[in-house]
């Protein structure tokens, strides 16, 4: 192994489609963005819970809106015992196993949240992933409408505690019943039309994407895209489609009149009228509590993707404008949604169990927390370690033992590890973003020294210094110092630059 | 998928074997954990970087001791493009890949640490897991001992700060090279005897579990062990045997003596010899830094599975004695390791590139601390949230602003969700280990008041009254307060139990 291999039996460095490495900034700035949605998931009274990345292919089920593609959305093996695993594709199909697995010893309801990175087998674009991570919290076991108007309150309250303001967001909310009702409405209301429904789901879930012209298409004969590929449609004719559109497109300008649209447009239908009610009391709740339309508005264009959904169901939304680098708009749209699944569990137990849940898109509200600048996720300049220099490579265990005072003292530092030398010792250091440097030649060592060069300083004063002469004479920001104060002296360098 | 479904057409809600859920507890104590892990291997100047959980097979090679099992210990699967994909089965191959992929860019050498879940096809056992955590550190681009040493060193200091006490654990080391030179004296030093050496090598592996006696039979006919199953063995002769033995067992009372006895052992290999002036140096520098040999030692019977080492390997072994709940003592043995693997990035750019890296296994080394009950993984009793109770359904909104206000103020709080009565609320906010409950019914809220159950008080109290009429009497623990006075009597219960 240890021999040079030509060049034609190298493999390429390189990831797959839709994965991505993550460097020291963005982990440390995401970890900041993730501790505060949890302490605020903690503050809703939220308890952590984890589950493994795989389940069995059965327990997952398959509710992906793409199921109907090749692999069906999941990535799934068979283990040694050729049963089939799948990685999770979410983590409330993993929460509907783990709960009905625990039933007996969980308190009910069951109030949890969990991050965790899911997997998506999907033709990857701009922002859309094939692992990202999802940050969610559920309540399992009750059914009451509080516990929905309170996940949307959770998202507004996460969203504004991570910087973005009032007004900047929306949590837009429907239900699926209203959706049913439309569905009864123009004849699909049968358990055998379960499959053409879920078209129709899935073609209203699009209409941020194509609008209502392509959705048009796609509740009708079907759509060929730009790049020639054809999606059946729902076979639904122009009475019906316009129907659709119709509900699609009942928002109006409060949520009383939303209400009110809704109303006539499944009045014949019991499980529509049911689930405009259920709006009116989530949106009474909301407000009860000070959430008024702006932070929590009913929008009937909201279906979300995901088959099983059974009741409300939100989308938390960003309407803030970005620019990208080249100055660009970018719209952010959706960065979390969920709703109620009561018949999740139901396939384990054999009853409904009413259940709610919220999913943060991390990726995605990441996205949007850089581009608005928030302090959260800002990045600190200058924070790597102090590092000392190797000038005599035969006195690497003089130069472990500087080292090892600075870490003992709680000051992050290291020992240069390569072989190169002075130039590029410094150049490794810049690189690491070391605020400071600790130098020791033959010199220094026999008189018991070591020279301190602040490198934050020093780049300063670079920058004000014309000529190469000038800086030699001048050696800005460099210091010697007795080994018994090098610790101090360091820590004076880094307080000075609130380090 | 609302319809009650009959039994026979259940989904059994279950794990598959070698996976596992956790709670908050542990979720609490691991991440404890990990952040001083994280904290100590900061301090020596790693910085954080992540890969994802899959990449391209080939890019991953295989190197696993289980190699030639189905499937290969590996979890593979292919994507819409027909490429083969694996779950990455330890953080150093995707680290190797990293570092080739972006070679131009990072700081060399590069200095990176990362936690991450892996996954093994393998065969579950007790504490045998098919995805477990790992938290690795690494140095890229350095061919310096020093680097080995650091690691070592850094290893027992990490240890150490999670609360392993000096003498309870030891980092064992070892050099491949010397292993090589055993193998050239054995007659198996050619390129065509890799397949044989790797046979030897795995056999050495199961020197723990399996002892000399088991071990003799691997580098001999083969083994059958207690279920039947046949293992091939290397085929070496009785002297070849003896020889190999002789090597794993040349561990002295001092690493001096280790040293000499290894150096006889491997004198007619150059490379052997080579391997033993590394352990030297080792040895010496982690001496001169004040790392004794009880702390690092010297231990040839140390080799490592994975195939990629190529040089200095080490282990952390945990030496401290700990009993199960029946009273059974338990070894934890192993709870890292690492080494040198200067050829793994050569598979991408065709040079070897000096490389060396420690590897925790962290559910391992947490069920440790959690034997020998370490503060840090300590759980803490009565971490739940303030649970409002509901007395009057209609008044949701009520309770809700109840629950609001003391969030506003900071504290976990959350409104009871379900539908029971008083009783199973009172249990529910039991097992939610809830300090304390707020209760308004009808009478209360008339006089704008709510009534406060100090949970944790309750349960010393009710320890101590007898019968259920004297508890009547003296309601322990309960007071009424204002509703403006909520937050400040809550908060003070909360502080009384130093929460």
């Amino acid at each position: 192994m240890t021999d040079p291999k030509p060049a034609a039996s190298l493999v390429k460095a390189r990831l797959p489609r839709g994965l991505a490495d993550r460097g020291a900034d963005e982990i440390a700035a995401m970890d900041a963005m993730l501790a505060a949605i949890k302490r605020n998931y903690e503050l809703y009274g939220f308890e952590a819970v984890e589950t493994p990345a795989m389940e069995y292919t059965d327990a997952l089920g398959k509710f992906l809106p793409d199921q109907d593609r090749p692999n069906e959305g999941v990535f799934s093996f068979q283990d040694d015992d050729e049963q089939w695993l799948s990685l999770r594709y979410d983590l409330t199909a993993p929460l509907a196993r783990h709960f009905a697995e625990h039933y007996e010893s969980l308190p009910k309801p069951y109030r949890s949240y969990r991050g965790g990175t899911v997997f998506r087998n999907e033709k990857p674009g701009p922002g859309r992933f094939r692992q990202f991570l999802q940050f969610d919290a559920d309540t399992i076991g009750s059914a009451s409408p509080a516990a929905d108007a309170e996940l949307c309150m959770m998202a507004a309250d996460t969203l504004e505690k991570l910087g973005i303001a009032r007004g900047d967001y929306c949590i837009k909310v429907n239900n699926r019943k209203i959706l049913d009702g439309v569905m009864e409405a123009i004849g699909l209301g049968a358990a055998e039309d379960a499959g053409r429904r879920l078209v129709v789901l899935r073609a209203i879930d699009k209409l941020d994407r194509l609008g209502p012209e392509g959705v048009r298409f796609l509740l009708g004969p079907g759509r060929k895209d730009e790049s020639g590929d054809f999606t059946k449609g729902a076979g639904l004719d122009a009475a019906a489609i316009d129907k659709v559109l119709a509900f699609t497109d009942a928002r109006r300008s409060t949520n009383a009149q939303t209400l009110e649209a809704l109303e006539a447009i499944v009045s014949s239908s019991a499980r529509g009228l049911e689930g405009v009610a259920e709006l009116r009391v989530l949106d009474e709740l909301a407000k009860a509590a000070g959430y008024n339309e702006s932070r929590v508005s009913l929008d009937p264009s909201v279906v979300r993707g995901l088959e099983y959904y059974t009741g409300p169901v939100f989308e938390a939304d960003l309407s803030l404008e970005a620019r990208d680098d080249k100055g660009q708009p970018i719209r952010f749209g959706s960065v979390g949604g969920g709703g109620r699944y009561d018949g999740l569990v139901a396939r384990f137990r054999g009853e409904d169990v009413p259940a709610t849940g919220f999913s943060i898109g991390v990726s995605r509200l990441y996205a949007a927390l850089k581009a608005i600048d928030s302090p959260l996720v800002a990045r600190q300049p200058h924070n790597g370690p102090v590092v000392v220099l190797v000038m005599d490579r035969d006195r690497i265990a003089n130069y472990q033992a500087l080292v090892g005072r600075l870490r003992d003292a709680g000051i992050r530092a290291e020992l240069y590890l390569g072989s190169s030398g002075m130039k590029p010792q410094m150049k490794y250091a810049d690189r690491r973003k070391s605020p400071c440097v600790v130098i020791q030649g033959s010199n220094e060592r026999e008189r018991g020294e070591v020279q301190l060069k602040d490198l934050i300083e020093g780049a300063q004063a670079a920058a004000a210094i014309a000529s190469n002469e000038e800086w030699k004479a001048a050696r800005p920001a460099q210091i010697s110092v007795s080994e018994d104060n090098m610790v101090a002296a360091v820590r004076e360098i880094l307080d000075r630059h609130g380090l």
